[in-house]
């Protein structure tokens, strides 16, 4: 095993940060092994820090000692949001350094864009913490079900939608379900992205990009949220937020977000609490379902990591793992709903 | 994109190698894409073929050709059993050609012998359709979950019991289910190896190998079929063939295979008829599951052409998907159970 080791910078010290810097140390061993050599954390970028904290050796506040230390090879992007983390990407993947995100909201809407310009640079952009938390989907869609062509993906996206549900059929009122969700921690303050659909949006068209090669802005997608619904038991089954892309005839994407009726014998009427379950439809493989965790510091932690290992892996033989495999052909944006 | 194919053998023209080939060619623009450049079948082997078949012209019967022809980069064996599969696949190998098998049987007693010798070649050999026909499994505990130090992984691993167990539990008798499964072709004429649970066992050594790195031998393993199973519906819940590896305290590996009883509330109650389900537990993304056609003609010629694919990306930059990553530390046989 090579002794040289690989630096990564974690920026955005938040749940999905610390989590990714305290499982690089607690499994240090097992990720060494798949990864083939060393991977160590050298920087921790945020504005604030806990004081107390285990890591606090490697605090910083500027973003260009990371960009200027060429002995970083990859930068974890777990700020969230837009505005700052769009800004770092670029700056970390122009600089010759892989990243890997959690970011949702980012990947959704610049994507395509913090891709090619990874592509450009000879580094990865990963991102298959962006959905589902830990299950894995992403890299499964593009790798493991690659001989075939996918058809349609539908699944139940959100944790926070999902446990207010089941609350519901259980017997609680929306009001109280969302009340215990913001008590457990499952649902923020203000809910309005998850309640909404947005959420639930934002990660479906990652998927659709993923399977189908076609970039759909999350804002032009017809979204219904979870407080229009009255009943969450119906006697043809149980009531799930279901985001929705499918392939039509006329090679057009439908893509939607909205609940609706799940029959008691398919396997999602089983998805409860804060669990996530999506479902891959391919011409060969026939429906395949993924499940488990969506979201949650270790769950998310973990495929963070995961992405980590894969670009340590390829740090000398660069490969593009999603889109951009072969010759770029899905890169190609195209605005179809 | 380069115009240099990449030339694929199928030896074994039965219902997964004639799945392959129809999928190599149905999928054939998606399957080019995904490779990066053309995969062209060049030989289909067996001893007897259907006359009518659209792949006649690719007809031989002698191993010498593939073996011979440097154009094979892939081999696709999917004789079965032990027999002729074990020394065609050390033949290919040894002429410096990649291996892809759905053959449980092969892998689970010859996995690391042919590992080691895929390795001593500078070649791959690929077995994600010897365990769950299509629904991804080896590649994302592999990859997906490499951060995580795997704890346990159990499920419903055999279609045919399933399918009987679920036909029991909506009031058949035993014998009335089987004879059901093997009207639709479910169950074998002879139905001993699902039955006896000895399938299943094949399977969770496989996983076993493939998440704690150590080789069990099939014949070692504590196995239960479902012949003495009386009722598939108790008061806690459902009878369900479960194989179970785990990993113990003191670092010895727990192997069994057994009917047991699921709860309602848990996911794999929920998997019915002749599907499969999964779970991984890590110590980092808690339990995730994996759902699907557990066999079956076209989805495990998925995951056979899927692991073609990877073979033909891998065929300049060698790199060895499974047990054999980083510096070949889980090749280590130990047998352990």
């Amino acid at each position: 095993m090579s002794v040289e080791k690989c630096g990564v910078a974690i920026i955005g010290f938040g749940n999905i940060g610390s989590g990714a810097a305290e499982l690089l140390k607690a499994n240090k061993e097992r990720i060494t092994q798949s990864a083939g050599r060393e991977v160590e954390l050298k920087y921790i970028l945020d504005v604030r820090f806990p004081e107390d904290s285990e890591f606090k050796p490697l605090f910083i506040s500027d973003f260009n000692i990371i960009e200027n230390d060429p002995d970083v090879n990859v930068v974890v992007e777990t700020i969230g949001g837009t505005r700052f983390a769009y800004d770092f990407t670029k700056r970390a993947l122009s600089a010759g350094k892989s990243v890997v995100t959690s970011n949702k909201e980012l990947v959704a809407v610049y994507g395509h864009e913090l891709l090619t310009l990874a592509k450009e640079n000879n580094v990865n952009y990963l991102f298959e913490a962006s959905v589902g938390g830990g299950i894995p989907i992403l890299r499964p869609i593009s790798q493991c079900l690659a001989a075939n062509e996918i058809t349609e993906i539908y699944g139940i996206l959100n944790g926070t939608t999902n446990y207010i549900l089941t609350k519901m059929s259980e017997g609680q009122s929306y009001e109280q379900a969302l009340k215990t969700a913001q008590e457990l921690g499952y649902a923020e303050p203000d809910p309005t992205a998850d309640i909404s659909g947005k959420d639930t949006c934002r990660k479906i068209c990652i998927l659709a990009d993923l399977a189908f090669g076609r970039h759909i802005d999350p804002d032009e997608v017809s979204v219904t949220g979870i407080d229009g619904v009255k009943d969450a038991v119906t006697p043809d089954g149980k009531v799930k937020l279901i985001g929705r892309a499918k392939k039509l005839d006329d090679g057009r994407i439908m893509i939607r977000v909205a609940p609706e009726v799940i029959a008691n014998d398919h396997m999602l009427s089983c998805v409860e609490n804060a669990n996530n379950g999506i479902v891959v439809k391919g011409n060969a493989v026939g429906e395949v379902l993924f499940y488990g965790q969506g979201a949650g510091k270790m769950p998310t932690a973990s495929a963070v990591v995961a992405d980590v290992i894969d670009c340590v892996k390829h740090t000398n033989a660069r490969k593009w793992l999603y889109w951009s495999d072969g010759e770029g052909v899905q890169l190609v944006s195209e605005n179809v709903s």
